[in-house]
C-alpha cells in the first residue's frame, strides 16, 4: 500500500455534480493506471452510488463519505467559511489536512474553495499570499498565468512569490526543469511600468532561483507562448483571463454565423469540419483543466464548474501529478532564497536605483 | 470659407508614410464631401508631391508644408520632446495650437505623439491626466476602452475623468446621446476590487454626469459589448488590449492551419471564403481605426502605424467628427460636475463608507 495515492474528491461541486465527477474518476483511474490511485468521494451517497454502479473501473477504488451539506456555486466566501463545515467541499479539504489524502479536487465555486482551503490548510510557511493559476493555450503549448484572482493587488515581493509558485507548478505538471518566467508589463524596457513591477523585476533579475527569468513581457506574449510562466497581479490577471475567454467565445460565435451565412458557406463548413474540430480542441480551455490553489499547506485543485467528465479527469490528473512531485519543497527552497535576498538588500540598500 | 474644416496631417508617420497617407486623404475627402474639408500636409515634399499627383480628388484641397525632419517609430518620448521641434509630427500638432487647423492626425509612434502633444497643447483645464482609447469590436458594435496606456496607474478621480472623456468621445463618434459607462473590476458586487475602483464606483454612482453609469463590468463584458465605454487604469487596459489582439491573431493563424490541413478542408475554406472574409472584416481593428489623445487642449488623433489607406482615412474621419463636435465642452462641463461633487464630499465626509 506504500505506493498508493489517495485523492479526496468533492462530488457535489460544479454544474453537474456526481453525474460528471464519478465518470471523470473512471477516466482518471485509467490515465493514472499503475500508480495505485484511490479516491475518497464526498457528497450525497444517494446520488453518488448509482453513478458508481455505472463505472466498473472504479470498483474497489472509491470510498464514499456521505454528507448532505453542499456549498452552492453562488455562495459568498465569507458565508462558506461560516456555514461550510461538514459540507462536501470542506470534508474533501479536511482529508488533506488530516493526511488521509494527498490532494483534494473540486469543481466548486472558486471563492468558497479558496476561503475554506485557507482556513483549514493555512498558508505555507513564509508564503505571504495564495495565488490562482490559469493554464493558457498558446501557439507553442500551455503557459501558466498567475495570479488570476486570489488577490486584488500585489506588491513586488508578492509578485516574486507568484513567480516562484508558478514555476514550481509548471515544473511539476509540464516536466520542464527550469521554466522560463516573464513579468507582465506595458513594455519591455527597464523603466516601464509602475513601481511594483519594476521592483519585482530587479529582485527576479538579481536572485538565483530554480527557474530562468526572461524579463518583462507584454500582453501579446501570452498567446504567443513567449515564456512558460507569466506573472501579474490578481486584478490584471483576472480581467485579462476573462477578456480573453470572452474574445475566444466571440470568435466562436462569429465563425458559426459565418458558416451559416448561406448554402456555400455551410457546405464549406461541412467539408472543413474535422479540421475545425481539431482547432477547437487545441484552443479548448477544458483540455488543460485543473488549477491549483497555490501557497497552501497541501494540494487543492480547482476544476472549471462547467467541466465535462474528460475535463474533470484532467484536473484529477493535475492533483495526482502535484501530489507526486517535489512541488511544495521547491516552493519552500525558493521562498527561502527570496527571503535571504531581501534580508541582504535591506542591509546593503535597495536592489534598484530609484527611478521613474 | 466659414464652413470649411482644416485638418493637419503628419504624412511621415506609420509604416508606409506618404504612400499610404496621401491616398488615405483622397478616401477621406470623399467620405467628408460637402463638409469643406481641406488638409495641411506635413513632411518631405519630394515624397509627398508624386503621391498627390496620383490623387486628383485632392486637387486644391491639400497644402504641403515641407520638413525633412521626422520622428522614427522607435524614438523614445523624452528624445522626441527634446529633438522633435520642426518634425512633421511636431508641425502637425503646432497647427492645432495656432488655430490654423481644427485637428491633427498621425500614424506616428504613440509615446512620441503623446509627449509632443502634451508639450505643445497642454492638458485641458481641470483634467488631471491624459488618456488613450481603443475602439474594440464587440458582438454589438464598438466599445470604447480607456485608458489603454497613457498612464501606468490611476487613482479614483482619474478613473472618473476617463469615464467622462470616454463618454464624450463615444457620444461624438457614435452619436449616442447618453453612452453607458462600466468600470472594469474582478466582479460585479460592490465590495469587489481594490480601493481605487471602489471609490471611483461610489463617485460615478453618486454624481449626475451626462452619461449613464452601469456599474462594475468584468473582462468578458468587453467582447460582449455590455456597455458603450469601459474604464480601467492604463496598466490593465494596455495589457488587456495587447492580449486580446494576440488572442485574435492566434485564432487567425489556427484557422489558417485548420484550413490547410488537407484537401477537404481547403475545399471547405474556398466555399466559405466570402463568409470568412466578412467575418474578418467585422473583427478587423483597422476598420475602427482612429484613437484620440484625450484630455488635451485640442484634437490629436492617432492611427495604427500599420494602417492601410482606407484605415488611415477612418482616423481622419474621427478627427473631423471630433473637431465638429461639442466634445471638448462636454468634457469640461462634466469635469466641473466632478470637481463640485468632490468638493462637496470633502465637506460632508467620504463618499464611501470605508470597507474591505
Amino acid at each position: 500500500m506504500s505506493d498508493s495515492l489517495i485523492l479526496s474528491v468533492d462530488a457535489m461541486g460544479g454544474d453537474h455534480g456526481p453525474a460528471v465527477v464519478i465518470p471523470a474518476l473512471g477516466f482518471a483511474a485509467g490515465r493514472l493506471a499503475g500508480q495505485g490511485v484511490r479516491f475518497i468521494v464526498h457528497g450525497d451517497q444517494a446520488r453518488i452510488d448509482p453513478e458508481l454502479a455505472k463505472v466498473p473501473a472504479l470498483k474497489g477504488l472509491a470510498e464514499v463519505r456521505h454528507t448532505d451539506k453542499f456549498i452552492s456555486m453562488d455562495e459568498k466566501p465569507a458565508q462558506a467559511m461560516r456555514r461550510g463545515k461538514g459540507s462536501s467541499l470542506w470534508n474533501a479539504v479536511e482529508c488533506v489536512k488530516s493526511g488521509e489524502a494527498a490532494a483534494a479536487v473540486s469543481a466548486g465555486n472558486t471563492g468558497a474553495m479558496m476561503a475554506i482551503s485557507m482556513l483549514i490548510l493555512r498558508l505555507a510557511a513564509e508564503v505571504d499570499r495564495p495565488a490562482l493559476t490559469a493554464s493558457w493555450p498558446t501557439s507553442r503549448g500551455v503557459t501558466t498565468v498567475l495570479d488570476v484572482g486570489a488577490n486584488v493587488s500585489s506588491d513586488a515581493e508578492q509578485l516574486v512569490e507568484f513567480a516562484i509558485m508558478g514555476a514550481a507548478f509548471h515544473h511539476a505538471i509540464h516536466g520542464k526543469d527550469r521554466p522560463v518566467v516573464g513579468l507582465l508589463n506595458v513594455g519591455s524596457e527597464e523603466q516601464k511600468g509602475h513601481e511594483e513591477v519594476r521592483e519585482a523585476h530587479a529582485i527576479l533579475r538579481g536572485t538565483a532561483f530554480e527557474f530562468d527569468y526572461h524579463g518583462f513581457v507584454e500582453g501579446d506574449d501570452i498567446p504567443k507562448g513567449t515564456v512558460d510562466v507569466v506573472v501579474t497581479d490578481g486584478f490584471t490577471g483576472n480581467v485579462l483571463l476573462k477578456t480573453a475567454e470572452g474574445v475566444a467565445r466571440f470568435f466562436g460565435s462569429e465563425m458559426r454565423s459565418a458558416f451559416t451565412a448561406g448554402p456555400l458557406a455551410m457546405a464549406g463548413a461541412l467539408l472543413a469540419s474535422r479540421a475545425l474540430g481539431r482547432m477547437r480542441l487545441r484552443m479548448d480551455p477544458g483540455a488543460v483543466n485543473g488549477a491549483p490553489l497555490l501557497g497552501l499547506n497541501g494540494v487543492v485543485v480547482k476544476s472549471h464548474g462547467s467541466a465535462d467528465a474528460k475535463s474533470f479527469a484532467s484536473a484529477v490528473k493535475v492533483a495526482a501529478d502535484l501530489a507526486r512531485s517535489d512541488f511544495a519543497a521547491e516552493i519552500d527552497r525558493n521562498v527561502k532564497r527570496l527571503s535571504a535576498a531581501l534580508a541582504e538588500s535591506a542591509q546593503s540598500g535597495p536592489p534598484v536605483e530609484s527611478s521613474q
